[in-house]
């Protein structure tokens, strides 16, 4: 479970409720024409600009997201010198027994694919492929909540600006304009929410996820190279600590 | 018929037009002159920046994706497997005949290059070409849209400029005010409503299609590859399966 | 005459002019020392950011621009498929006669190079520099109207700040505030006036003309090409069709 | 100690408070909620973008930033210079004893790879992997800075909005409207000031120090190329003074 | 002496004196803190981003800008063919008494290496280099003016909410309002000024000189490699007219 980003909504809508709390009753933010063009346009919006399907994807990847726990690279790492070992001592066949205790299925990928004897350049372009490829679902993903963000505080504008045309056309009663006016700035208040306390710092998670994963995939296609090739362990090593920062590299033969 | 996208707007345009009712009369935000600058001026300066006839290609544009509907990249990775397949089987110029049973322009052409005995580099080279300039031809579809989404805002305030000026210099009225000021915002809503409620989602989807098509077509090209190479069925299938996410990937070898 | 740059100007500023004519006199609308500061200003800026020579050129451009007449791209395919039979027939030297009847300089050069016996790749190379270095000095030209469109509102933003400074500091009389506050407005909505019904769409039409420029001088480099290494007609009709709309392909063996 | 960042800090929060307390007491300009709500939303915001360590590795990188010294570019290249004399003369293999006297950790990895024998091609490439890397972990640290600046002047607005949601709702007492609207201008005020005193520079510090080490580094591979494949060192220093600006190039020849 | 850059900074910054001069007096536009805030912060926040060095390169890239006189590209394509014919006649080491003649260090520079018998393909590798990377010296030259457009407005925005935060907080005397808050857009307007009126079309020059500056080092580039190849002059000459514009191209053949 992602605590940091249960922590982080958690704290950003809580303290805003709190804010809000302490100047006056919470019924005055809450106006039911306001949520519907702020909430309703932005569907509409988002259901135009993407299919029903991806919108439906966005949300599971989300959710995703909450309950993802990242595997150490440390620990691939390490898992890929094992390998290298092992293929350099029993050959590469002997992957094979060892593909069963892997979880990552393009790890997996990569192994059936060097016991199957395919070439290692073949094996690089087809991994390099999928990863681009998983590169742009995940940048879709991450999209929809940029348009999202982009979406609610235009919504929220139109619905302020609808609120304004309406209070202006019927100035009779001076002591309603206040309270006119607070409700039109509501969608303004909504938009901004929407886009700033939950949209744009998901699409920024989303991004930072798909950055390290396609850091951790990109080992694994150097790593299954260095094993194909039988190259040194110790320049192995090397090789994959080039991607992390030195105060990470923990180096197996210092053990 | 495109579902999402008739249900957006509808949505979107709806839930807008009922928020406005719940307030007042609708008439109190139609205004000819209004209407007329930024409709007229956002025309205008389209015309400016792009010539009539990309003009009308992109209003087809955005009809024909009403009406579209996606062929699943599963069918087409099926298909490019028969046709392997038949290669394999009767040669090459057996894709004469199946040829007939294909609906995609872009597959038929790389078909017929290759019953005509292209070389295998000299058609990917062609129709990546081809690619290239249909996602030329897409991105000005899609940009038209985003130009008229950045003309009608600044059109309307142009507009809403104008109405404050002359509200400005004539303020002998008080009580004349507030509706002068209801009718200067109109332009600004018009705009706002022209960007965000049509044509930003508009030009999204355009892109979106046009990032689904470029996959389709490159699939094409990888899979006219594998099939002129006589390449193994299960490492084909395996490269094409690289452009789909996982949980889309129905091996035809396990069916 | 390019007709809809005349009448997209001319709707925009009609339909302007036509909706301040209902609302009041023109007069209210100009106001000198607001149209110095925002046009001086804004020509002052633009002359420290790029030569005198620079903008001189941009306005040329311009005018071209309104007079240009483009040359159907099929045109060019026929004539290019022509030249590549005559050379079949009648080798290379017989290009030297068909220049004759060329009007476009860059085709005329790449001819003279080829009848001048120069090699492909040298010819390749020296036309594929030509073509960067026009896409560079065409960018320059749009990016002039660019940095005005930028220039012009901040121009105006800094007069009506001005304006209101003045305004401010001598609230004495409020009959007289409006009508300085209408005039404050002005340099504003002449700012945006200024970039959004000239210089945007002017910028759009220059990048556009520049692409199908560059589109047409790419489609020469390649009929050249293939006109050099004696390539089958079929096939060099089908390479320069992949850089347009299949709708547009209209092949001369079909005719 | 990096002084610049140092009076740079000092000098705009030092003005601004003189600024503020020449038109009042600094007490106006503290409110608790208002502080809650920005620091804590923009707090919250970050947490849900980047992941807790990523969080408190910017922090780290902050504070070092503050305590930097750089090495002059020209003491590495005369550094290099030497080494190229010493392995001109006495075989690569003595450059293990000059590892001893080298501080930067990236040289002494090239130096240990250069003894141990690897390939210039092998050493190159992995240092450019880390390279690589190395700019894309820079990036994100600059990057945690950026989000922080766009969070902060978000959570200002939807500070903002919602006191003047609650002023324009309970408008019965007109003195006290000023002072409310005060108050919710404070959280507009503390997103501008965290953004644009603290945030923005801080991320732009980051991206220049991230330069210059990439520079610094990528002088480093080419140094240790030319060692490596003996070149003649007035050429090799030729090859490094091309990264420098021509007026910081002291050659070691002219001593 | 650049007079385009001389006239246009005086006319914007005149015209706006004119402007203000003729709507009240100066001294309403003059106040202490708010130059202070503006002024003292940006140069605050410039520090904190970057080195003190750069800060003063920049001030002396841009007192050079205004002194700068550019050297006509057909004078050097003139020279460069002069050049060739020298070295076709009487080799290349005859470039060494020409070299004297030469004011550009780069050309010289060039010259130096062709006469001292380095391969082509390390010239140009090693001129590449520099290029580059006076590339990225010009471009951090202009960005720090980008940075102070961007910071001054920023400050401006603090310094006008400080003011109207005091005048909201303290508004007993009606009559002090309005002079109040011109005061407080004072430092908006001041942002503003330096901004638009100084910086970005400073910005924009350095840009475009770096341009025409690796425009011609290119030039340069090109030029040398024809040398050394001893290329027909007639080929060599049209290789560098493909970098200028046609109308500017004067062949010294048809002199």
């Amino acid at each position: 479970m992602d605590l940091s980003t249960i922590i982080g909504i958690g704290a950003a809508f809580g303290l805003m409720l709190m804010a809000i709390l302490q100047g006056g009753p919470l019924s005055i933010f809450i106006n039911a024409p306001s949520l519907i063009i702020v909430c309703g346009g932005t569907f509409g919006n988002t259901l135009v600009h993407y299919p029903f399907k991806d919108v439906f994807d966005a949300i599971n990847v989300a959710k995703k997201t909450l309950l993802h726990k990242e595997v150490p690279i440390n620990d691939l790492i390490e898992q890929l010198m094992e390998f290298a070992h092992k293929a350099r001592k029993e050959g590469i066949l002997a992957l094979q027994g060892a593909m069963e205790s892997v979880d990552d299925d393009f790890l997996k990928k990569a192994m059936q694919m060097a016991v199957d004897g395919q070439e290692p350049a073949t094996i690089r372009s087809m991994l390099s492929t999928e990863i681009e490829y998983i590169e742009m679902r995940h940048g879709k993903g991450a999209n929809i909540f940029v348009s999202i963000a982009a979406y609610a505080p235009a919504m929220g504008m139109v619905g302020t600006l609808i609120g304004l045309v309406q209070m202006l056309q019927t100035m009779d009663d001076p002591a309603a304009i206040g309270p006119a006016m607070a409700v039109a700035l509501l969608t303004t208040f909504y938009g901004a929410v929407i886009a700033n306390i939950f949209c744009q710092p998901m699409a920024g998670k989303l991004k930072n996820r798909s950055e390290s994963e396609v850091l951790t995939k990109t080992l694994i296609i150097e790593g299954m190279q260095a094993i194909l090739s039988g190259e040194n362990p110790r320049i192995m090593e090397q090789k994959l600590h080039a991607f992390i920062a030195p105060k990470l590299r923990e180096s197996t033969f210092n053990k």
